[in-house]
């Protein structure tokens, strides 16, 4: 099969660091285990970037409810020779009992901002790191990058091509999810489709043409079977012949009742060949075959298409957009804020982390737009966080929400589509400044007063732990 | 668990592009299935790239052998109402029988040459080519990318720790057993310890040390447990102090006739921090103690360091490697090559592919040092080759092997270690102009001569498949 098929419950837990198994040991060896919150952001945008959207919660919240150290894994542990008995027993009746407050997929949100805390007995909050930081990171990533294109496409339909050049299996599943949240209308992943009910396309690669002794042959073959499907595909040899038999084909088609959908350029100057493939599909009266485009798009060249006027329906996105190929990572981590009930933080240069339980205050005007966040602490109340803003907003609500308690999740548990519909909703309502591909303007984004407080007192506390 | 738990069996082979389904089902439907020969192959190398190495093949095959649509795919497939029954069952009996000739991991090679040929009936040459090309563009991205990290390094030793941003849990798995194959020495990913038994790495997090009320303490107790393992993470808050601290840990473990192994270093100026370090472990006597580095390297950065005389002992590294971060993916195809025992091309601009079954011939010199390859018909002889290469080879050798007939996987199998041995011997003949991180030589590669004319009149007969 298509993944590895080991890759089962047996081993799922052991994709993890080394060092959380040996952290957790030492924790565990030493009774320390108290309640513990871990705060995940973005600590620098990624170049180019003035928005991020989050992603991948659903997802990560079915995992943890899930996440147990089979048999066969507590068995590789112990082969390991570097932990005891007792733990290895621990980690055999491991469930995760914590809670998590996030933001819903498809909120905007900015660097330094927590996306998800985790709050649990420390050794809990610790082994589910690697799983955290590796799914929503992922599912960010790509939803981030993907909102570019549905920017630059200005309505025009996007369809994710990017399954071969994802990064394994994983990568193309989360990729077409991702990119389905951030407003795209499809995909070609087919395990994608089934899963996440989002609309499946795709017609025929060039081989399909090849294979055929003629080009039109291989086009009335492929309208014969699928006359409600075909897009066909007509830069296999001479683009603007390849399009003639395309016409060609279509006008058979419409004599026998059907309809094509739409020929599909992949290759060569597309305004130019958009243009002339329009005019040889209108002079024949074929003015509803739509212009697909594929072919190493991203939201850069998307944008210079739609600028230039290209008359292209609908876009094929792949590569650049499922590895977010101009930022293939983010700079995201997870970290301990608050032990014991006490705020802590580390001083590492350039590193500097938030203390304490948070949240994040979102300042909106009259029509629902945003200007400006504060990331504060949870226990402030919107109303008192609002008074920090200038201009003064019409509203202020907080973003984290509490979706998971005690090991299960809470409702509600948004559908994808619904999902889907927040981040459209919301990417409205944040102007267009902060979404200029090329030089973004940063959004604003600031410490409530009562965390600034917080974090110079932890400073000083924190340079007393090296006495 | 930490992925998707409903990623199994019954849903594979479903992770592929609606189009190979499509087009499947267009070849059943009009009795196209004759052999069929597809070529993968790297059109352009990447940038910064003078050599790229192979790999993923293990993974691919045993995905072959066990590639099946099993019930609930067929159920899902008939529900898109796309596919006639006849096709369905055609589906539901699906197995891949054909055969496949690769370069074995760890294999050197260059842009355009084929690295995998595949030799089946049509529709099942089709059918997997989502899989083959995913799978072996990430692994071979990730082999070629870490390989310039060894490059680097100049023996000092390396250890994957990019699991949290690799893309998905497959692709964490992927890359760890790349890099390894790159001659990396170990990896943070116990999944990937177990699967490939590769070495485990991994001791502390700065969270460890936070959540202690002082560094010592988090220090005694790690190496209390883990006497053997320790490499202690000194730059959670002032780095100096941290190692003074991880000295002083250092010598009550020698007091007790332990040792600590290494300090970790994750942040700030390594060069200066890494060199007062080692000094202040000297000035205890300390020799002993290594230093190992981590914290947004890549093969630069490694370069740098080792030129600079910095003494670090080993490095981790993680997001670039993982990511291969300059340059995210390969532009890798596969295309059909012939059919029905006739050469196939497109000639799409910039996109013209090779005809025939092919065969990449290597020419080295006395000492085992390669120098040219020669892109060439299956069918011709290495002897026959030879002389077309200038200076005159001491041997010419094919680098394709048939690997799998008929549906099963061949001997030999080289375990992961040996296609690692493998990699080591090769990138040591490959001559240094080759490896250069900024501006490597371009590797010569060219057509031999009867590829040349088979291209030539391949050209002439696909202007006519437009007729």
């Amino acid at each position: 099969m298509p993944i590895d098929p080991r890759f089962d419950a047996d081993e799922a837990a052991l994709l993890t660091d080394l060092y959380e198994l040996t952290m957790a040991a030492s924790y565990f060896a030493i009774g320390l285990n108290g309640p513990a919150g871990f705060s995940l952001s973005v600590r620098r945008m990624p170049q180019r970037r003035g928005f991020l959207v989050a992603a991948g919660l659903d997802r990560l919240l079915e995992a943890l409810e899930e996440f147990r150290f089979a048999p066969a894994a507590i068995d590789y542990l112990a082969s390991l020779k570097l932990f005891a008995p007792a733990f290895l027993d621990y980690l055999a009746a491991f469930r995760f009992t914590g809670d998590v407050v996030a933001m819903p997929e498809g909120t905007i949100f900015f660097e330094e901002e927590p996306i998800l805390e985790i709050h649990a007995p420390l050794i809990e909050a610790q082994l589910i790191e690697t799983l955290v930081v590796n799914q929503i990171g992922l599912a960010s990533l790509v939803a981030s990058k993907a909102a570019r294109s549905f920017h630059a496409a200005r309505g025009r339909r996007l369809v994710d091509f990017g399954l071969r050049r994802s990064h394994g299996a994983d990568a193309g599943l989360v990729a077409a999810r991702a990119s389905y949240l951030a407003g795209f209308n499809g995909t070609s992943n087919v395990l994608a489709g089934r899963r996440y009910a989002i609309p499946l396309h795709g017609t025929m690669a060039h081989s399909y043409v090849m294979a055929h002794e003629t080009e039109i042959a291989a086009f009335e073959h492929f309208v014969a079977l699928f006359p409600e499907l075909g897009s066909l595909l007509v830069d296999t040899y001479d683009t603007l012949r390849g399009v003639e038999n395309a016409a060609r084909v279509a006008l058979e088609l419409r004599a026998r009742g059907g309809k094509l959908q739409a020929i599909r350029l992949d290759s060569g100057d597309l305004p130019d060949l958009s243009a002339r493939a329009r005019r040889i599909l209108d002079q024949r009266g074929l003015n509803d075959v739509a212009i697909f485009a594929s072919g190493n798009l991203d939201e850069f060249r998307i944008d210079e298409l739609a600028r230039a006027g290209a008359p292209i329906d609908a876009f094929g996105v792949g590569t650049a957009m499922v590895v977010s190929a101009d930022a293939p990572a983010l700079d995201i981590s997870y970290k301990l804020a608050e032990y014991n009930g006490v705020g802590r933080l580390k001083t590492s240069p350039g590193k500097l982390t938030l203390p304490g339980r948070k949240q994040v205050f979102r300042a909106r005007n009259a029509n629902g737009g945003f200007f400006a966040d504060r990331i504060g602490l949870a226990e402030e109340a919107a109303a008192t966080v609002a008074r920090e803003f200038r201009p003064a907003p019409s509203t202020v609500a907080p973003l984290l929400e509490r979706r998971f308690q005690a090991g299960r999740r809470l409702e509600p548990r948004p559908t994808l589509a619904e999902s889907r519909e927040r981040f459209l909703a919301e990417f409205a309502r944040l102007d267009r400044r902060h979404k200029d591909l090329e030089r973004p303007e940063r959004y604003s984004v600031r410490h409530t007063i009562a965390l600034g407080a917080m974090l110079t007192a932890e400073k000083l506390r924190a340079e007393k732990r090296q006495d």
